[in-house]
Formats: structure tokens, sequence, C-alpha cells
């Protein structure tokens, strides 16, 4: 598996729901619905988001109101970790003016993926990074960096870690804070996982990992475990797996967080979290989209959630 | 984590989408229906079915024709291993006499999962199972032993480990040749599955152990890389998920066959089994349940199975 790591005793869990999952959802919420989520989450004790994207209206619509979220949360609650996706500096500048924590900027580690999601190639996008980092230069808002395809790209297969440690020091040259690893489309294994982080340590040393996988093929918390045996303490999940794929209908998307933060207390990691919290936020995440979420702690309930007897049928005869 | 073991190579699978996977299904399979399904695994390389139960018919009706199913696999294939669930002497002679390589005898480490499966106190469960050893003295069919709520129980919460390895001992003094650990409805975690393997490993060091897992909480195969941390080879699943949690509707049961595959194929783990030929079954197993199953890798395809750029929308703006 791994070298033997002492598991970390703090998780970052950070919730990406309101960004990553409504942004590839049909289903368009209004501002207010939206925060009906955020509050659900926050009362289950989530205190960070990756919250929208300054994204063009016109390509997400899903997202045009990403002003008005940070603006409601930051004015119902302290305490929060608000970041944003950012895509330009058209973005940056609606970003910076909203009031977030961070901006996330992100680049794809292959070419055909950062191509169908920008139309720019991989140096452009990194060109753009830099130009955004100037922005916030003396704002206070911290730079995270984001690499999408990081296990793998859906248009060219595997893609080599040296794509993904370049950027990498790219993102440690311009002062960021944070670096996550974005599974895209579920293409992450544990033996990747392993390689990725142990030769993201070398590259980029003090640039603290985030890993956010999909769970597109089932082994997305297999993938944690492999992330917790070599230490990684943050991770990005969706409420309810929010966010399919778009690349394979009817497969799952993110991890979803009720499951991230039930496998997490069983072993005994501290997340902040509160388990009958999240499995109540997934309830309304369900309730918004109209159709049962991908989640499946939030179907069965807490592991000492128990039955009545008389409730199931009697002598089966099964093990 | 655990103790650093070194991945086992070989990892033996055992398909009981015919046994548990049917018999907490609300569709009854026709004795053709289950061949079609039972060609389409072995096709894809699986050669040990936990294949049926010698339940009585009454008490669970879609396995009324146990016999036919083992006798038409025999006569078609060499080369299979197949056993059978046996809850009593009248089940271990039905099975004795359709010509199963193995007999599968369980008992539960909790009295009221025991009472409410069998309507027995767990103490004549184990009488029970002595008498059907003698049954099997010199036929050379083996016994298998099975735990059920080896992890918790739906009834009761925590299940004392002492109440499974004393079950464990009971099996090795009878000559049993494997011992299944069930996790009847998703209650195992990583930590419990540590101290429930090295517990078993000194209480019965000669009975080799398999682990039987659901997905119930979403953690199944987070279940396996700790059993696979702990150096145990043999799993057991259902195609396609087959089989919900009869305490949980909506809720998943075992795990997947193809999405376990896939996990340890791309772990560098050797199964004999063949991912495209496992999606396949699913499919099979999914069009005769006439609804999708739980099983994520065969929605998305395997790791490879590229998308063309022209088939999703550009410029997202996601990552």
């Amino acid at each position: 598996m791994s070298s033997p790591t002492t598991l970390p005793r703090r998780i970052h869990v950070t919730e990406v729901g309101l960004r990553d999952g409504l942004q590839n959802e049909p289903v368009v919420l209004t501002t207010e619905q939206k925060l009906s989520l955020a509050r659900a989450l926050m009362a289950a004790g989530v205190r960070e988001f990756e919250v929208t994207s300054f994204v063009s209206p016109r390509a997400v619509p899903a997202l045009a109101d990403a002003a008005d979220v940070v603006a409601a949360l930051r004015a119902e609650t302290t305490g929060l970790h608000l970041s944003a996706l950012v895509p330009n500096v058209r973005g940056a500048e609606r970003a910076l003016q909203a009031g977030v924590d961070s901006v996330v900027l992100f680049v794809s580690a292959s070419e055909s993926h950062n191509a169908k999601n920008v139309n720019r190639r991989v140096v452009e996008s990194l060109e753009g990074v830099e130009q955004i980092t100037r922005l916030l230069e003396g704002t206070g808002v911290a730079l995270r960096g984001a690499i999408a395809t990081s296990f793998g790209c859906p248009f060219e297969g595997n893609v080599p870690v040296e794509s993904v440690t370049e950027i990498a020091r790219h993102f440690a040259d311009l002062g960021a804070t944070h670096l996550s690893l974005g599974d895209t489309t579920g293409m992450a294994t544990p033996p990747l996982v392993t390689e990725r982080v142990t030769r993201l340590r070398q590259a980029a040393p003090d640039l603290p990992l985030t890993l956010h996988f999909h769970n597109t093929r089932g082994i997305g918390l297999a993938n944690v475990m492999q992330g917790l045996a070599l230490g990684v303490d943050r991770y990005e999940s969706s409420i309810g797996g929010l966010g399919g794929c778009p690349f394979a209908p009817g497969a799952s998307g993110n991890i979803a967080t009720e499951d991230l933060a039930y496998l997490l207390e069983e072993m005994g990691l501290d997340t902040g979290l509160d388990l009958e919290g999240l499995i109540g936020a997934a309830g309304v995440a369900g309730d918004l989209m109209g159709r049962p979420l991908l989640g499946q702690v939030s179907k069965a309930g807490a592991r000492l959630a128990l039955s009545a007897c008389d409730t199931v049928p009697t002598a089966r005869g099964g093990a």
C-alpha cells in the first residue's frame, strides 16, 4: 500500500457542493435555495466552502448569482472560509469585490481537457494564473491552486505525473497557499494517489495538498483511505454527492460529504462535522434537486441507527 | 491504519449475487435467467460462486430451484467451485444430493439477528452446525463457516469481538476450511476490520478469512482497502451490487463485484477476472432486475474508456 504513516488527527473537509455540485446538475437553484442548503451544511459544522464560481453567467447560468451568494453568507455568518473558482481576470475582479477569502485558480494537467474546459492551451492558462495573482497582491485574499485531470484525462487517458508537478511548481512560485488535485472524471486509483502525492511533496514541499476525488468508478473512498495512509489531511467533497459526471450519464460525481465524514469519524479522526446534520443536509439537497442523490449513509442512517426487530421479515435464513 | 504488510498478490473473489443478491431482490428469476447471469459471470472469469441457498422454498421462493441451478452448472462447466448456504440438516441433505463443492453454514454473532434470521438462539445454531458437520464426513464436501453481523447488529448495535471469535473457534474445531465474516447490514469500519481480523487470526490461526462487506453506508471498498493492508486475500461480492439491504429501503447491499475487481486490478492484484466481462454481466443483471443497479464502474466504463471531445459541452469553466 504505502509506507506506514501516522494518521493525521484533524481532517479538513471543504464542501464543494454549491460549486462543483451545482455546476453539473441540470436543476438551477435560486439564491435563496442555495442559502437554505448552505445553512443546513453550516448547522452540520461545515465551515469551509468552495461556494461558487465567478464564471461567465452565459456559460454557467446556474452560478450567475455568485456575488449574491457570497454576500448573503458573509452577512449572516462569521467564521467561514469562502473560496470561489475564478477562470479569468474578470472573474477574479468580481470575486474580490464580492469578498471571498480565497480564489481557486485551476489548470488542467492535460491539453485536451484544458482546451475543452476553457478553450486555452495549458501554458495560456498558466499565464492567466500569473495575471490574476498580481490582482491579489495586497488584498489579503489567498490563492489556491487546483489541477484538473490530475489522475487522468477522459480524452487523453493517462496523464504524466510531470504534467502535474510542473503546474504545481508554478502555483508554488506564485505563492499559492494550497493545492487541490482534482480527480475530474474519477480516474484516480490508490497507486496513482501514492505516486502523485509523493512526487508533489518533492516538487512543492511547502504546498499543502488537498485531494478532490470523484466516485465515478466507485472507489472514491478507497482513494481517501490511500490519502490518509500517506498523511494527507485535506479533502473536498459534495453533500449527497451533488454533481454528476458530464462525461458519463448516470455516473457519480464527487464523493458524498456525509459518506466521507462517516468514514473519517469511524476512523476516529476529527472533522468538526456532525453526521446527523450532514444526513439532514443531504436530505435538503435531494429535495432541491428533486431526485435521490448518490450518497449511501443518508439512506441507511448512522452506524448505530438501530432497527426494530418487528419491522423486518422473519426467518429469511440469510447470512 | 495498520501495521505494514505486503499486499497479497492473488485475490480470490467469490461471487454471491446468485445467492445473497437474489435472496434480497423483489424480482424472482427463472432458473434459465439465473443460468444466463451465471454464464455472463463465467465468461468474465468467475470460478467461485456462492450459488444458491438450500433454504425452505416457502421462506425464500426465489431460491426454490437451488438443486436445478447446481445441476445445470455442473452439467455445462467444469472447474467451478460451487458453494451453497445451508440453514439446517434438511438443507444440507439437499445440497449434498445436488453436488455442491462446499456448504456454507452460518451463525449470527448477535442473538437478536440470529433469532430474527433462523428463529434460534446462537447456541442452538452451533449445535445445528455440529449435526450438519457429521453429515459431511466422508463426502469430500467442504465446510465453510460464515458469521453474520460480524461487525455489528442492526438490532443490538455493537457486537463484542469475543462473540465472533468464539463462533470462529467452533468452526475451526469442526474442521471448517474457510471462515467468512459477514457485514450483514454494512456496519464494518476500517478499525473494526483491523480488530476483528487480528483477533480472529489469534483465535483460529489456521482458518483462512474471507471478508464479505456491504456498501450500505458507502464505505465497502474502504473496508476492502483495510483488509488488503492486513493481507486478507479473500472477498465476497455481488455483481452489480445485487441485493439490497432488507433493513434500510433504498440502501446498498453487497459491494459490487465489478467495482471490487476494478479496484483490485488497478492496484496491480491478480483476480483472474475480466473487467469488461464483469461490466457486461452487470448489464445482464440490471436487465434481469429491470432496474439500474448500484455498481459504479459499469456506468462510467473502465478507467481508460475515453470520451470523444465532441460529445461534451465546451467551456464550462469547471475544474
